[in-house]
């Protein structure tokens, strides 16, 4: 067994704190991956704090992970000791069942092993995250990094990333297309890089005229001001596409009718309370509305090449492991451009 | 000018009562056609009545119509005097909008000039519908039917027919997929007909044991009983789509969860108040919801020739036209199976 440092949470009241636990030697099909950076999503806060129920403790979080290979078992072909290499938001699934058969893993039919309060394919052994010092994963779940980017900035491409990245390709945003990015977070801001480089006239759309300057500077073309009237009865069936990236309540329809004809609105922000959705925000103009989780293994390797190719990261702010609790509450009070990621050396 | 007989509201609150008015001559694009049969659709009601807002009084609704072509202009190419025609929710359109070059003329940017309750394209005479002796219309906007099904059944075509058609073959809806229809009225057992004609399996979901018969005698495979959470529970993730024709209100998030990944939640009928949608009914799955609204000229000829071709036609409850009023009634009761069908000798 390998002793593995972490930052850990013991109970959904408590901060995080020092942790130690011991992780498996790397089996025939896996690789061990000495941690440089990881991530800091705001879905750690909820599931540290058990906002969405069922949490698993002690709880170490994190899913967005790159670092470098220092160990790999004897049938593994695709990464050798030395490789940079990164994990997502899970580290198994089925593999049989028709999602997985597909490469969506995500919607694996009997749920994908998470990267974090979860358990793996036993049922039995929880899964610890990456604000820790090493992690052990099967080749087939860990992605190829590039040393092109700084890792970094690498790190929340494994879940931000990809969040945004796979229904803008499923939907097929392409060159000339109107896409609205809503919400200007650790999401939002991928969404605006990726919509723009796939030649997509992007539209910031966000409450606050703070964010307009910001928004141009990641690759924005216009602003609209989303509490003025005025504003949104402009952009009246403008869109092509609206990716909505907002996780506090709003009203989807005050949105829809910017979509126009055959429009797509994406979802992959998750409100608390269920938006009040009109049929007529849909049914005159035939547009629709699609929810959206992570990606699969080969789409999110796809989107990992893909931004070393366009030089396309994260905007982050490095922090030590000992100032992530301060962190979650700079990130509540939306007080992070865009991602705080931790530097693991820290550790 | 041509003298019309017809059946019209004076005003919200007044039964349909006889009524006379006149049609233009036909221009060199219109065809004449005497009208043999008209549908009777929910929304005759809604307009009639006002309960959408903005009708426009005296209103001679109807908007499935057919007949028999009585005269063409100079420059008619398509129909011939003695032809049998057809005429659905929309008479005009801009015709160079995106969608009208699209063929969906139903989401002309302008708005499609309806068959009644609408004016025009000079905006200033109203438009009049199918309760009534004759209609002139372009020849663009008239459709071909096939003398080899029963006239009165072919009329509802027209509307709950496309309406139905357009979205599942909009969504690709094809051999092995797994296929349900909520509400079985108009449009739902038109919904049902299709379905199976495309080779899906069709299940039937309901509130009212009742349906289960008469859904099996449409062409359902399957039948599930909505109000009883085993048999819901039975068919999570199952569908690939589901066509929801209930203009009722009701959550769409309990048949959601019937959706397996990357499924369809269609949505033609149109309750008055907007339905909860929680994000993560939506997200985990790659689910998405779908308006749609009847279908252009070409994909509404496409459905007429389609049923022609596999002997598909609408069941019907044949009227006069005096009987309107009292059907009306029926129709809120859910008394009919599944369209009444005017017919116009009787007037």
């Amino acid at each position: 067994m390998i002793a593995t440092k972490a930052y850990a949470a013991q109970a959904a009241d408590t901060p995080l704190a020092p942790f130690s636990f011991q992780r498996r030697e790397p089996g025939p099909h896996d690789v061990r991956i000495d941690i440089l950076y990881c991530g800091v999503c705001h879905s750690d806060i909820h599931q540290v704090r058990d906002e969405w129920g069922g949490s698993i403790y002690p709880m170490v979080p994190g899913h967005e992970i790159v670092g470098r290979i220092s160990a790999v078992g004897d049938h593994v072909t695709r990464f050798k000791v030395g490789d940079l290499a990164g994990v997502g938001c899970f580290v198994d699934s089925c593999r049989v069942c028709p999602s997985c058969l597909a490469g969506d893993e995500q919607y694996c039919e009997e749920g994908c092993n998470q990267t974090y309060n979860s358990y793996e394919r036993d049922k039995v052994t929880p899964t610890y995250g990456g604000y820790s010092s090493t992690i052990v994963v099967d080749e087939k779940y860990t992605l190829s990094v590039s040393p092109a980017l700084p890792l970094e900035k690498v790190a929340p491409l494994l879940c931000a990333g990809i969040t945004t990245y796979s229904p803008l390709r499923y939907v097929g945003v392409t060159k000339g297309q109107k896409v609205g990015v809503l919400g200007l977070g650790g999401l939002g801001h991928m969404a605006v890089k990726f919509a723009a480089s796939f030649g997509a006239e992007v539209t910031m759309l966000s409450t606050s005229p703070s964010k307009e300057a910001d928004a141009k500077k990641l690759g924005a073309h216009k602003f609209a001001l989303t509490s003025d009237p005025a504003q949104l009865k402009a952009l009246r069936n403008y869109f092509d596409c609206i990716i909505d990236t907002v996780s506090a309540d709003h009203a989807y329809a005050t949105y829809l009718d910017l979509l126009k004809t055959n429009g797509t609105y994406i979802l992959v922000g998750a409100p608390p309370t269920p938006s009040p959705l009109p049929a007529f925000s849909l049914i005159p103009k035939r547009r629709k509305i699609l929810g959206s989780m992570i990606g699969g293994i080969r789409e999110t390797q796809e989107m990992l090449d893909y931004c070393a190719a366009h030089q396309i990261t994260s905007d982050v702010e490095v922090i030590s492991i000992q100032d992530v609790n301060q962190a979650y509450e700079r990130m509540l009070r939306g007080d992070v451009r865009y991602r705080f990621v931790i530097d693991m050396a820290s550790l």
